[in-house]
């Protein structure tokens, strides 16, 4: 049985494990810095398909399906696929994955959407309800930029503080009795507002979010930074990054060795024009699939945290005059055997 | 331990409580046959707030705090809270519940989202990871029409099979160790399409979703309609209704004398004019927190299986041509002690 050691922080009891793990990014994010991890890089954005809505679904698809085979199973042992993403009605999920006949639950976590997936996936699995799950995500950049800024021929300016939505998709296949690393315990977010307005520096509307889970959960286990090899981040960016930082710091934890943002890896930016990095679910999500748990898999790294963050404000609530409230959900996962 | 007794169909251990619920409405609902049932009727499409999508956060805030209120605890003793809504990115649970401080895990089932909260709420206290956890949703017509459809003051004509989105919120908590009807099992739906393209026809789109939902749960415990008084699904409305219970009869089984549909039921449609019923998050939610669940609770009735549907479309994907992927998550509840 979990065990549930603060409120919205367990522990679980059978360390279920990632048995697989797939990365597809479009062709700006195979450019960056981590290309060569990644499975597969497209680089016409509209992979073949008539709307970038489509597109997305057809990357999300790719990397259930390329996780799968890495797996080694077919989709018929699989007992349930949590997912998500940024369209309106999350129809990246919903119809990227219809055909595949997988129960499904479908999540809206923003760009935390790949922790929340692994931290449900964990419980699933953990609990004896499945025996294996998928956790998947998806981001698009001009299926994000068109519907929460601007149409992209509008070619508006984008501030210092802005990022760049990731195109692409990670997947994770999670197995209670698999070999891999495993995730030993999570922290479910609670929704931060610190009354940031500005759409484009989510960076600091999240951090908060990231700084309070992270906290949270080392305060309740009794771990420290330094158990860690890195303590991850989904898309803060640089900007974000420096502020969890620093907010942290005040609180006496000191992560400045150990953190890592997959936002500020993903691209580079004195060449990619990405100012402060990436965004978006597929930027977490494949950064972590594509390059950290590998690592782990290989022993490269023993243990991580990802605490991938969400903004969960619309285009619609800012027009309402409202601040951006965000979150950020965790995972703890250990190198396997 | 939960137990897998198929893919997606589980039965819980513990049999988790659903120690109270609340139902919030409008105005039209709490005039329909239902009224008298449900806890709050709010005549403001407002709220007193400025805009609907506020008023929409208003109501689910105010369904959880008088679930919570209702159960004698205070928000304290909440360890996690599962919600999700129609509006684009789920604003109205992000705003309705940011100052809660309960941690947080957003949907996005659409109207199918009471049964997947609930069936959430479920495995999380019964595996250990929470003691009590919450499950809402919500609906708002005014926030729906203009979303989904055309601009209130557009005055666009409805069709016959059209129905009509649900103004409210439904809330329950549901305990570990508390007293209430228990939620024995559950089953996540698969992503079903049957080719429907017209956004005008939910029912058509959504009850074979229902069909494989019932049937395989049913089929995996080897239990008879005749075990249930009322097997009830969301919104499939009255044309919705009378396909899900031909799907299930041309596989031989017959729902007829328990089947109940929330949407045919919550408004009078000979003198509210909404045409096939009604719909949205909120429709199945508050029939079932508001009039289903204090049945079992007084004992009136034994045990229900209650199965919501959503339509995982988005106007966009219409206006790309796509059909309409559906998807129902369904619950067991018996009657507590």
């Amino acid at each position: 049985m979990a065990k549930k050691i603060d409120k919205g922080v367990f522990l679980t009891d059978t360390q279920p494990a990632i048995i697989s793990s797939a990365a597809i990014v479009g062709g700006k994010e195979g450019k960056g810095p981590l290309g060569k991890h990644f499975d597969k890089i497209v680089d016409d954005s509209h992979f073949g398909e008539k709307t970038w809505e489509k597109a997305e679904s057809k990357f999300q698809l790719e990397a259930v399906s390329s996780a799968i085979r890495k797996a080694g199973i077919t989709k018929e042992e699989l007992d349930v696929i949590f997912s998500g993403d940024l369209i309106n009605q999350c129809i990246g999920s919903a119809y990227g994955l219809r055909d595949l006949e997988i129960p499904f639950l479908g999540l809206y976590g923003a760009c935390s959407t790949m922790a929340e997936g692994l931290l449900m996936s964990a419980i699933y699995t953990d609990s004896g309800t499945a025996e294996r799950a998928v956790a998947v995500t998806s981001s698009h950049f001009s299926t994000a930029e068109r519907q929460f800024r601007y149409p992209l021929s509008y070619g508006g300016q984008r501030t210092p503080t802005s990022q760049w939505t990731c195109t692409g998709s990670g997947a994770a296949v999670i197995d209670r009795n698999g070999k891999g690393p495993v995730i030993i315990g999570g922290c479910i977010g609670k929704i931060t507002d610190m009354g940031i307005n500005d759409i484009n520096n989510m960076g600091a509307a999240m951090a908060p979010a990231a700084a309070e889970t992270i906290r949270r959960y080392l305060s309740a286990t009794g771990n420290k930074p330094s158990d860690y090899d890195y303590i991850i981040t989904g898309d803060l960016g640089i900007t974000g990054s420096k502020l969890l930082i620093e907010l942290l710091n005040n609180e006496g934890i000191d992560i400045n060795t150990q953190h890592r943002d997959c936002g500020a890896m993903i691209f580079d930016p004195k060449t990619q024009d990405t100012h402060c990095g990436g965004s978006g679910c597929g930027c977490s999500a494949s950064v972590l699939c594509g390059y950290f748990l590998p690592m782990l898999k290989k022993g490269d790294i023993k243990r991580i945290l990802f605490a991938a963050t969400g903004a969960l404000m619309s285009p619609m609530a800012c027009q309402q005059g409202e601040t951006i409230p965000s979150i950020s959900h965790l995972v703890d996962i250990k190198g396997g055997i």
